[in-house]
């Protein structure tokens, strides 16, 4: 195998393969890259078993080859490299090792035999679609935070995305929630997603799908099946597995008959969540809202080392209310908030309550109270 | 107590005060800084028992006084405080409590009494000079990266501020080293010098002292005594235990007949260092040195993962040498060069090296040889 490339394209396609390998892993293959020179193309294969990336880069090939070597060296060497070099990157199997060359720099490294790389078995997706990158990156990057990280509840441990069924028709929807808090986003359903099954993407790989998603008009294939999921542009195949598990039924958590309505700045009221909660010890970051008549109360009682109030001019009709969150958990949820303001939905203060961006539908929070 | 402040100028001095604070503390009021408000100034103080910090700030006092709380915490409020605000900290000594206003935010924060707080004492001073930010910034930013962290050689974790016979009279002299890399800077000597003890600066306050020397034309008054430093702008006092132990003989070290000179861009250098490097594992990076005919390769072999090799311009005209090197000290080393070329001067391979930019005498740097 010998191949030339321009640094800046080999350094994308072996920061991708680095970022999928898994720092420890006991399989030392698993922490290479295979690299497959064809044609006038190269292919860069990265996986912990779970996820696997490809990378599809022109090149210029002067010998078909293939082999195999670390990832987070080969990313490491590549990056070190002066910007504009031609690196050349030349192995005869023979001698086991891959020759890494650009200007006077020269670089030997150890290999491991292609056949012992394990490639994912392809599969057969039963829905294939196309989507805008700004559409998957607007239904994922809504969801992510309210990924739980309880191990033992693994059928949380990622992003459900499944067909729904919504007052405007069907839509292609994205859900997530630790038990405390959830997340539910929709977006029109795309042609080809009619059958397509509800699969838990992991969170690994919604990490991975995001750096695809740069693009805003970019197309993504995506391809479901009940055990994996596809995604691709025309140079980057990330398949995955998805969670083997049960999504529990969430509709049931959403409350349908909130009647009191708050309305406020989404930055303002984070700025203050986050002033308020900076008296209090990090484990039991309990913030209080006092809701009356266009008025909010922040308030935050921490004996030990103090407290805080802060008071803002809102938008509240309802009768008097006394509610307490979750530091961490009220700021995540307002920083979805991206233009309109953030819209509260209240019961009473032992219910779970609504959030919206203004009145948008298609983008539904809800968190669970604490007691103050 | 009371008194308002511009964020901005209250940022400046808890910032201060949080930093000299230990993190972790069995003594609680050592977590806390001590505010004084008299006059129209208020002194914002901090100490670890080791370093004492004490900013002198105008303010618009209302009521003389002063008390105790926690540095963090106050410091994140403040941060967290809306630029330009005005920030007023009140305190009656019946209720415990400082009260911090701004805006619509209010805070309420556990003090402790003022007169449990550990002022360090004052100290006799032998030598007092005036020396300019940017002289003492260039004497301590080039030697601190030598600084031991080995905590069994306790007088090596700091760095040597000294009095110096040289060539060219007598200077201001910092050494530090570690045993296998040493720093040696000189200054000429400020006037009021002359008597000053030589003392060894604890790593921590030359961290701290560092945030006093962004203003290049800033008079720093000093004063040194066998037992303390101190740094004073007209804000800001920094004074400093000095480490209580005897700094070994540093000019045995220096070797003063290498006659091998090798002269090299000293950037370019350590790009070319950085890189070979990449291939060894993190514990034992030796680089090697061939040195021939104004040619310099540096390789590095790891038998598991690979072998690297680069070659450089350089100008070099004695006899062929092979010389190895820990990659992170020569690192280190070639980035303490600013703006000219890096210069070093050899022996044998089993010899220390010396290191200079260019013909400048008043920056000397040795680097061990590693067997390779």
């Amino acid at each position: 195998m010998k191949f030339s490339m321009e640094r800046a394209a080999l350094l994308k396609a072996v920061s991708r393969a680095q970022s999928v390998v898994e720092r420890r892993n006991t399989i030392p293959i698993l922490a290479n890259v295979l690299i497959e020179a064809e044609g006038d193309t190269v292919y860069f294969r990265a996986t912990d078993l779970d996820i696997e990336v490809v990378d599809k880069d022109a090149a210029q090939v002067e010998r078909a080859g293939a082999t195999t070597v670390s990832a987070v060296t080969l990313h490491e060497i590549v990056r070190k490299l002066p910007d504009g070099a031609l690196v050349t990157l030349s192995e005869d199997g023979a001698a086991g090792r891959l020759t890494v060359e650009a200007g006077r720099s020269n670089f030997s490294l150890a290999t491991l035999p292609k056949e012992d790389f394990p490639v994912m078995a392809s599969s057969e997706y039963s829905a294939n679609f196309s989507v805008k990158a700004q559409v998957l990156r607007r239904l994922f990057d809504k969801s992510k935070f309210a990924i739980s990280t309880e191990e033992t509840r693994y059928y949380l441990n990622g992003v459900y995305m499944h067909v729904a069924e919504t007052a405007d028709g069907r839509s292609l929807r994205c859900v997530a929630t630790d038990g405390h808090r959830l997340a539910r986003i929709d977006s029109a359903l795309p042609s080809g997603a009619e059958e397509m099954p509800g699969v838990i993407v992991p969170r690994k790989t919604v990490g991975e799908l995001r750096k695809l998603l740069d693009d805003d008009d970019m197309d993504i294939a995506v391809s479901v099946s009940e055990t994996k999921v596809r995604f691709a542009t025309p140079e980057i195949t990330l398949t995955s597995k998805v969670i083997d598990g049960t999504f529990p039924d969430y509709t049931r958590v959403i409350p349908q008959n909130n009647t009191r309505r708050l309305e406020v700045d989404a930055s303002e009221f984070a700025r203050a969540v986050d002033r308020v909660s900076t008296v209090s010890s990090e484990r039991s970051r309990a913030v209080k809202l006092q809701l009356d008549e266009d008025r909010l109360i922040l308030s935050v009682n921490a004996p030990d080392s103090g407290a805080a109030e802060e008071e803002l001019a809102v938008a509240y009709g309802d009768e008097r209310l006394e509610i307490g969150f979750n530091a961490k958990y009220l700021l995540e949820i307002a920083s979805q908030v991206d233009r309109e303001n953030a819209v509260f939905m209240f019961n009473s203060s032992g219910d779970p309550t609504l959030m919206r961006e203004g009145s948008d539908e298609s983008a539904v929070y809800v968190v669970m109270p604490m007691r103050v």
